[in-house]
């Protein structure tokens, strides 16, 4: 059984009425935006933020989830889905998951509108439902998202960032949801305990492992075999790298620069940048500060009693480790 | 005195220290973003949604606002300005109100992410205050305005369009923003009354009267004295030409869709299809229907005692049916 299917085990039940629900969450007067919504819902993705809130709610309650657990994840997954259509939009990508992104098939100016328009179905199902502890968990997420991103156009390209910039933004711009889901999920079956807390800081050092090893694969063979180099192109620092220019001699960090700066569309350039950081250790740092937040992360859980949630829950955490995309 | 002056007096005091309020509500720990609503909060327009929360408020009131008052203008302002720079990305435009857009500035990617975290700090200024009953507003009026828009770009250019249909867009993505204004201001002081629907109405009115306006200066001579055409030209089908079409002989019919649809790119053809229009009352219908929903604006506000507020109010209502621009 792939790894996937193993996490999805113990909410199985959840993820398929949860679908329809998500399904049902997305519906309008409107013709075009349900066509829209049928071609969206019809690619989903891994799901991953959906089986955080589920298992995590699972776990803490002892196996047992309500309305306010699915609400939480539609409103969720809806905000993620609002993300990743502007972020296609702001990008210029065509594709999206193998498919035509909305911006592709429907220009720019739909898309924005159907992101603003994903983002405030989800705030009126937890409105509608008073759902205001979920929400306010979501609106500092969607917040903290929008600002880690500017943060990242802001600082990301700039050669002497630190390593604690780097952990600012990709705390912001990717950590900071998937604390959501663990903390919406916790909190949906127990509002006032110390487990919101504690499942948002699980799911924050989670979502800093899971950037980490985003970042690497720029470094490491990728399915067809080759290192992509793509944030190197486009002068954006990510760990190995700030790690190599701080752990280099002066000439090295001359070149290093240099290279980076000016040489970042000449593929032999970029390979040689990548050698070099490897070689400098920067790849094996970035693996090691990875699992220095997987430890952490492992070790909220342990406070835990066994459960096949907490089970599901830790082979998540690996997974997000050992992923090969 | 000029006339938006006038409507000011009575509110003075409260729109100066909103100034500052809303200054401060978008603050952020990212100097960029800090930049950006800097060039933003400077170049502010009229600021008719505000004006509309403390005249209601203050009309419902008898004179006092609190701070809900505040943070519901504060909210409405921040996602409205939100909408403007997302607007500005879908339509491509560099310009706003004479400056340079935040897209022409910083590009489409900062103006996307400025738009959602402007919606976001919206939300949380609401949510951290425990102001549901104005959030609820507020999400209706972000959903509406989508769904518009997209109804818009759906319909808006079939040349069949009914009456009705043009209503239903002009009420979803321009009327319920000041309707949510209004009924605002009246909740922000009176959270259980009645004249928190009646508002709503009146708002809803004075937005779909301003809207026609807003078309008819399609037809009309503008600033330096020559209609415009544009929507024409984008084949926009407006209340004038709806009406014109329904009110022609066959034939005529015939040569005005093949205008609009074949040679909207022909600057004499469409100063043909101005004047026809005009010709066969298209001009007159839509001042007439813009009346009645005057008309029926100022017959809710007939229920309210006399005050400065609810002069201002009529003056407003007159201002949006003779506003020159």
């Amino acid at each position: 059984m792939k790894i996937t299917e193993q996490i999805k085990q113990p909410i199985a039940q959840e993820m398929e009425l949860f679908e329809k629900k998500f399904r049902d969450s997305m519906s309008s007067k409107v013709a075009l935006l349900n066509r829209i919504t049928y071609y969206i819902v019809n690619r989903k993705g891994k799901q991953m933020r959906p089986m955080f809130v589920f298992l995590t709610a699972k776990m803490i309650s002892g196996g047992t989830v309500n309305e306010r657990t699915y609400r939480g994840a539609s409103v969720i997954e809806l905000i993620h889905t609002a993300t990743l259509v502007h972020d296609d939009v702001v990008d210029d990508s065509n594709r999206r998951r193998g498919f035509f992104s909305i911006n592709a098939l429907w220009k720019n100016k739909i898309a924005v509108l159907v992101g603003d328009f994903l983002l405030s179905k989800g705030l009126l199902l937890s409105i509608d439902n008073g759902d205001f502890d979920l929400l306010r968990i979501i609106s500092v997420a969607v917040r903290e998202m929008s600002e880690g991103e500017l943060l990242q156009i802001e600082k990301a390209r700039r050669l002497d960032i630190t390593e604690d910039i780097y952990y600012e933004i990709i705390r912001q711009k990717t950590a900071t949801l998937i604390a959501a889901c663990c903390s919406l999920g916790a909190c949906s079956v127990e509002p006032n305990g110390v487990h919101t807390e504690k499942m948002r800081k699980f799911g924050e050092l989670i979502g800093m492992a899971f950037q980490i090893k985003d970042d690497l694969f720029d470094y490491t063979d990728d399915a067809i075999g080759k290192p992509t180099g793509i944030d190197i192109k486009e002068q954006k620092m990510t760990l190995p790298l700030i790690y190599a220019l701080n752990n280099c001699a002066r000439d090295e960090k001359k070149w290093l620069i240099n290279s980076v700066k000016n040489h970042n569309k000449d593929k032999k350039r970029v390979k040689e940048v990548i050698a070099f950081v490897k070689q400098k250790g920067g790849l094996a740092y970035a693996e090691q500060r990875m699992a220095q937040f997987r430890e952490e992360a492992l070790l909220i859980l342990a406070d835990y009693p066994s459960s096949v949630y907490k089970d599901a829950l830790v082979l998540m955490v690996n997974y997000v480790i050992e992923r090969k995309i």
